[in-house]
C-alpha cells in the first residue's frame, strides 16, 4: 500500500471479525517495528506474540476483558527492558570500532552508556551534576533515575509499535493500541522482570466495518497543536 | 512511496545537505502525525516547527551542537502537553454523545479522565486504591501521578513522532531523532509549561550520502526482540 494511504487507512479498532490473521502478516509487520529508530540504536525493546491459548485468554482478563482484546485474533505486547543494553552495548561498540566514526562516538558507547544504563543509583548525584554544569552550559539534564532510563526506552518501543501497527494495515488488516490493561498481571503472565515496563498491548484483527469504530476519525482544530516560532 | 519501502528507507541521519526541505513537505509530516493513535483520543502533543532563525540557533545549542541539527534544514520539537486534555476532552463527550457508543465510554470521558488528569495529587490514594483492588480483579494501576499522565502522553507523541519521520522519509527527504537535547533551555526557548515535557528534537533534510550514516542500518538478532509464548 501507499505510504499517505497506510496513514489514512490505519483506525484504532475496537472490535473484529473471525477471519484469522496470516502468521506472515504478523512477522512482517514485527521486522518493521525492528527498524524503527531507538535510542543509542541499543534496541531495548521486547515484543512478546501471545500465542498460547490459555495465556492468551489470561491478557484479554488483563487488558480489562474490553472487546478489542475479546474480538482480537492476535495479541502483542510491547515491553521496554532497558537491561537489554547489557546485550547490545557491547555489539554496538564493535560495530562503531570497525567504521570511520568519531571517537567521541565510540568513548560515548565505551564511557557514557554504562555510566547511564549501569549507574541510576547515583540518581541523586548525577541529577546535582547535570543542574550544576547546566547552569554554565546546554547539557542533557536526564534520563538521571531508573524511571528516566525506563522513560527513553518507552519511547523507543512506542516508535516501534506505530511502525507495528502501520505495518499491520498497509496489508489489510487492523489494529488497536491498549494502555488500559492490569500492568502487574501482564509482567506476571509474561514473566517480566520487575525493571520492565509494558508499553502497550497492540491487539489485531480485520477490522467489522459496521461495529469496529464508533464513527469517523476525530481530529481538532490544528492550531491547538501545530506552533510555528 | 510504498508503505514497506519508506520504512527501509528511514535511516538516522546526522549530516545533511544544503537543499531546502519544501514547506509542504512537512506540513503534509505534520498532517500525517496528527493522525497517529493516541491516549484516549486526547491528542496531549504538540510540534513546534522552530523557523525564527535566532530561535533555530538557540535550539541547535540546546541539543548540543550535535550535527544533526546543526547542518539540518529544519528543526521540529515535539512536546507532550496532558493540559490539552482541559480543550479536548469536552470535545470528545460532544463527539461520544453525538454516536452510537456505549454509555460506558461517555462516562470514561465524564468522569474517569477528569479524575485521571485533574486529580493527579491525589496520587498515593489512588495508588493504595488501585492495588488493593488489584487483589481481587484485574485493574489499571495507573496512570496515578502526573509523572505517570507525562508518560502516557510522551508514549502518544512518540507515535506521531514515528508517523511524522516516515512521512519525510515517503517524500524523499530524512530526519534524525534527538533526545541529547537541554531539557531545560528548549522549555525555555519555547515558553513552555513546567508540566509538559520534551519528547524530542527531531531535525529534517536531505541526507548527505557519503556523510550522514556512520555505515549500514545495524539491528541485533531478532531473537532477543520477538518472543512468542
Amino acid at each position: 500500500m501507499e505510504f499517505f494511504d497506510t496513514i489514512k487507512a490505519r483506525r484504532s479498532i475496537r472490535k473484529y471479525t473471525a477471519k484469522a490473521v496470516p502468521e506472515e502478516v504478523i512477522e512482517k509487520a514485527l521486522d518493521a517495528a525492528l527498524l524503527a529508530p531507538n535510542s543509542s540504536n541499543l534496541q531495548t525493546w521486547e515484543f512478546y506474540w501471545v500465542r498460547s491459548p490459555e495465556k492468551k485468554q489470561k491478557l484479554i482478563e488483563a487488558c480489562l476483558s474490553q472487546s478489542a482484546a475479546r474480538t482480537a485474533q492476535e495479541l502483542i505486547v510491547v515491553v521496554a527492558n532497558p537491561a537489554l543494553w547489557k546485550k547490545t552495548n557491547p555489539e554496538m561498540i564493535k560495530f562503531i570500532a570497525s567504521v570511520k566514526a568519531p571517537k567521541l562516538v565510540l568513548t560515548y558507547y565505551q564511557k557514557l552508556v554504562p555510566m547511564t544504563y549501569g549507574l541510576s543509583f547515583l540518581a541523586p548525584l548525577k541529577w546535582i551534576l547535570f543542574n550544576a554544569i547546566g547552569l554554565f552550559r546546554p547539557i542533557t539534564r536526564g534520563p538521571v533515575s531508573f524511571r528516566d532510563i525506563q522513560e527513553v526506552s518507552m519511547k523507543s518501543a512506542a516508535l516501534a509499535s506505530e511502525n507495528f501497527m502501520l505495518a499491520i494495515s498497509a496489508q489489510g488488516f487492523a489494529t488497536c493500541p491498549m494502555e488500559g490493561f492490569d500492568e502487574r498481571r501482564v509482567k506476571k503472565l509474561l514473566k517480566l522482570s520487575c525493571m520492565t515496563r509494558v508499553v502497550m498491548a497492540i491487539s489485531v484483527g480485520e477490522a467489522d466495518e459496521k461495529r469496529g469504530t464508533w464513527g469517523p476519525q476525530v481530529r481538532f482544530n490544528r492550531e491547538w497543536f501545530v506552533k510555528k516560532v
